[in-house]
């Protein structure tokens, strides 16, 4: 049984309120729900959070050093500017896919550079709300590899 | 029923055979193989190429402005050099998802830009030859949801 | 009756006492009185803040889309680094006027960029702290004129 | 008492009949009127000037150095392109305000850079033709500061 | 019956006398009557100005805007510099076709950038003096269809 | 009586299929038929060909130096990424005339320049389908001036 | 007698748990007491803050304007990303110093650029954690000199 | 005998009287005489003239180009914005000297580049007005030179 | 004994046909047939292609994985342009050396970067057509020493 | 014991005389003094060389190859551009430290980039002539560790 | 009286037998010799140096600190790349004139900067040899105002 | 009979003892050797000279205009940074090849950039010390070929 961590950015608790026709009408705890169904059938557990505060992600980051195996992150608009939450990601060991709700490649240049891809193991992008389980899938696939 | 291409570009054809520790044992064949299976058990239909020759690419995705519902591409180096590619795919209007298997991040440079990307309508990244079963799997919720 | 919200980023808090010869001798009370001097005269209300802390300033642009008509910021060196602030400011759909107490284009070069003024309705720069007036002015004739 | 100087450069004597939704129906002479009856109840004067010529804006400046107390540019497009004006501007030694009616950040990415703004004392932008009122009262301020 | 204005920038007066090697032996006006043949016997009618003074080429767009429906228009080397020219072609409806004698893309690299390209409908390098020929070829070609 | 070459490069065979509102209703055959006929009229012969290929408009190219006189050329995306191109276009001696249907100075930057413009003799964009005929029209003239 | 700060910034609580072969088996809590023990044998008193919340940083610095005589700060990431933190600092007049544990300048290009070092007064790279030593070292010899 | 042209561009006519420190107390006509009288003690006239007017440069260019042997430029700040201007100088034929009285190479860097300097035979920087007369000097050996 | 390529890019079938006194009077026969000489009088075999083809490289190097010790390859345009080829190159792992007939460092600065040099062993510039024999010589003596 | 070199490049045999209130008012025997003092009276020995000959510090780089345990060096200016001084550095495998008087960082562009810093062990910046000292204590330590 | 130094720095040794067409048939002594001619005759002392070795260029600039009132320099190639000289000359407080004989603007872009300009007093260039005598003329001429 | 001079450049006497892995274990002296017995078996003669100081190398560079027919030059770091060097090349007429024993192009970016490959007849990269003896061969044949 191996823990996972749904970790999501700023500005992303407005999921399903902020602009629907791009990011769909799903809240976030629908998605959270829906990432923990698919996790605890395969027989694990998931934590999840959000914060729009860099420090809260890098800690909880720092505490996943202790027991987590993977980290699904969405890091908002963090993605782009925070070297710091990098720096966390860099000091843990586990499993970490990169997940962006929209093709950020459709938007401005600035939001075209992401900090964490080099460390990421894995980055899905522009899959809407599903972008999640398909990140959660591939985490269980790599869970289920290392085990056998 | 839909029609889905699984397009696949220059040197992925050693797939299997080339640096197996990057890109993992698995042919060409296989992935193919494992992909029609779950396009299929959802009562569709895929075919599936592969090309070291742009202009055959290109052909290809001509071809499926006629009756192909989405493609999966994996452009392998076009991605970051054939424009002639990203006017084929701009003459066609079904679903895109452009895939790479490994990390193209922690790689050149030169690999982290990709013309495909503001064409596409997802992108999946680093997750090996699972990326395209993960691709497939969000055309077929949208395959859904469309019918639905 | 219109809301209006005057927000103020990092290091504002020591308005009237750092570099006064740059800033003034006005602290940032005096200056929030005599906006909302301003606003209320005009039978409108102002709520002001002042927060070191991105997480709050993301957070009052997120409270501020339930009510408030108007936003007058100045987020301080934020302009230059925050796209999550950025990114709370396009899930707002409100009036957006940026303030900056010096003339930024005299100072580094890496301060002549701002992340916000793309999404702001008008910018107004150094005009020492009348430049908050200022902008509390073209807010009432733009409500004035959307009123009538 | 002061004499104050409206400057316009080129395409502004469009004003009110070019791209109407941008930049509004008032005309030149409106704004001008409107500026000039803000500065005379104050009890300074107003000489209001346009030009689609470089050289004719140089000129005003020159002559701006005989009794000019502060002067009100929207320099048009030489914004971006005329160091021959800036070098105007630094020969004179009054107040200087730029003013852009429309959001010049929002427009195309050589309408960002401002030859004038390292020069100028205040900048006001997006205000519609409001700036020029802006401006004008941030410079009855100073002028009455200095008069204190 | 359509107006049509033929522009030319600075430095077009030398046409004939300089570099003939280059831009040939016909002068400005032999252009100019050739070009009001091609455009008469089609019925219309042609008024042909050239200037050094970058203003005048400005007032001559504005008055433009007043029942002349092409221009075609060689702006010398304010092509690369004049955002003010481009301002009044963004102020103007009609047609606009630009057209340079020599090919500037065998010149020095800062004849490669046109700020009047992305206003323009057509553009035509390096055909020689025929160049304004052709422009008034299309225009007479948009004209009919516009008609028809 | 001369040969010349019409060659169209990739995409360009979905002419009058795709996005007819940019390209217009006309197919490639329409075009090559109008562009024969005027040729031929003036007592020359034209071959046109299309392709996807890069070698092959290199083939044709390459051909070209024995016994073609002008090559009117559409590179479509090669234009921008073909060194090969035109090292075949620097190996021929006749005349290159570039054309591009659509004006690619309102389309992304990276159209924005051209490998072949450097190389070739004259280059009309926007003009539509037109611009081959425009083209077909310098040549002749200068064949004929050759002539004469 | 002077009081001295000593600032750490986020992922510096990682330090002797994270990547012990670049950073050492040294904690935070060894470094600053040994840091402590060599101000306090000077007749000095040290405060030691480590906070991953830039915040958090920044108050400490605006406190340290009311009797802190020197800072010795190793910003971490935000090194490289905050002019928050650089403002603070720059209201700030006492000495400031900053330390890097590892030698930024063999890591990433974006650990190259420091927005404080323009700020400091000195800078010590890649000595280890007895960085912090040398820095105190420094400063005690500038608080001898001030009080000679 | 041999006629030679001193031509001075925008803000010259404030010479002497805008900042003294950095351009002197002589006015242009005080130059203007002294280098008239070295030009003419050695048997050749001199004609001058100064404009802020961009055209009047290019029209006295262009009339230098019937009977003037060498024109001594100082452009202003059209130096390092003015590719009409460069237009002119390349139709003229004679000797181009550039000065610049102060050292520009001490100042902002969009100073640094001058689009006349790869045109002109010579160039003399930060000279003070001397600079006008070495230039004069220079001409006068080039043509000693021609005439041996 | 060991096989190796001589492989050929686009345009060089054209070589002792175009610009003669650039690329000299050897056809591409001679040239293959010199290069056999050497390989074969040390005992081993030479197989020479050359394509205009991108994919026809990319099978060669492709097949070359199969048995072909080292290739000597001058990839023409394709060296600038094509990172398809140098993915070949990268899945073969034998010698590589790069061979360019003339100095590409005195032409256009797009050709002086080379995707293969990263890759090659060795490079040979600007010799000439004797520089693929004196490649040849670098594989003979490393052939002699990995076989001593 | 170990020998140690502090090696002084261009320039800072002035040390002392030049610019005393940037350099202070110690001479280069001064420092060189003090800091063999610190390492004498740890068991060690000091060699101490300036030179403004880019070869003598590359000569005393190689010679240190035999038998030096550590460098001190201040490359002056030829940190910034001598990469033959860094082959000689990449060439020794002892201990390296990097020390720079003042704070390059305070001063034009072109001095913060440093070729050795990339190559050093440790970095020292702006702590004045005290630099040298501080290096020498972290050389002590790592002595003293390695010993131990 | 003062002493002036004529310091010439690489390859300028060849002056008179390196393409005399580009630098004439005057010998570095013939030109030494006429300088010192122009400077004796104004009752000052000439020395004159040329090196191909930075260092002495230094040394020189270093022994000038000592009694020289003003530096001719030509740094040859020096001036592009010597930071190390440009040090020097900050360390001297006499003045400096640059001097290039040939136009270097008219040669390969990385000679149109220099390091030496921004502490130059004065720069004359493409003035042939007679450079160096305008820049003794300018010199004299500022010890003549000094002295007055 | 030719004379043939073979010139090293810095840091290059440490051949054969530094990063043999790299660079071999032949000395100098070895190469030098090997060069010399194929030079003069041809006839020719060789004068060989290393070092590590740029003004020896440009002045062995001037003395090879009196009677040395070509020069083999591997100018080390020099490469990168000397235009000075070059500027010796540019007053040579002989032949210059470029050796480099490593692949610079697997270096750091710095290295990729040659001074000296634009003046250079031909470039040997990668080939170890078998690069001299490769230009020493092409030398040979260019001087039977002008002998022929």
């Amino acid at each position: 049984m191996a823990n996972i961590l749904l970790l999501n950015g700023p500005n992303l608790n407005l999921l399903g309120t902020r602009e629907p026709d791009v990011y769909g009408h799903e809240t976030l705890s629908d998605v959270e729900a829906s990432v923990r169904d698919l996790i605890e059938s395969a027989g694990h557990t998931l934590r999840a959070e959000q914060s729009n505060r860099e420090y809260e992600l890098i800690d909880r980051v720092h505490e996943a050093r202790d027991g987590i195996a993977a980290i699904i992150v969405n890091p908002g608009a963090f993605t782009h500017t925070s070297i710091a939450l990098l720096d966390a990601f860099n000091a843990y060991e586990g499993l970490v896919f990169e997940v962006h709700i929209s093709n950020v490649h459709k938007r401005e240049a600035f939001r075209h550079h992401s900090y964490i891809s080099g460390r990421a193991d894995g980055i899905i992008v522009g899959c809407g709300v599903q972008g999640y389980e398909l990140a959660a899938r591939r985490i269980l696939t790599l869970l289920a590899l290392a085990d056998g």
